[in-house]
């Protein structure tokens, strides 16, 4: 990983949709983000991955999955985290 | 990846507690099965996941997360997975 690579944490939560976040994504993208983490905790994990999914099937070849991580928050105890990694690819 | 590994899937739905899960794979590990693979569909990737940091907290070094997988199922369209690899490792 090139250590000049400018990413940002996108955190989804309940009160926005999937696609008010692939809209968020795609914009941070075109501002020069080249890796966008998308983060959900506890309730909020299957709302990540369908951002990621809709974002994909949106920007198809555009995006590539770098990395997805599974634990547990460290600050809220018992908490369980995904961390999706998605790179722009041109 | 040895090829004489057995492996099993465990698909979380909603009706089963998260420490029924945990139960079911410590079981399934005990009687042979050196790999088992956490599905989540849906609503459920949460709860996968939460099965996942549950069944940590309990084995530790006992078990190291292999490959977590995301996306969307092939015969449900528009519908999210995760699919969570769990090794055992004594």
């Amino acid at each position: 990983m090139s250590m000049s690579r400018k990413y940002v944490e996108v955190v989804v939560s309940r009160t926005k949709s999937v696609s008010d976040y692939v809209l968020d994504i795609i914009t941070l993208m075109n501002q020069g983000f080249d890796e966008v983490k998308i983060k959900g905790l506890g309730r909020e994990i299957s709302k990540a991955v369908d951002v990621y999914n809709s974002l994909k099937s949106r920007m198809e070849n555009g995006i590539e999955l770098k990395d997805v991580q599974i634990g547990t928050d460290k600050e809220r105890k018992r908490t369980s985290y995904i961390l999706i990694t998605v790179v722009r690819k041109y």
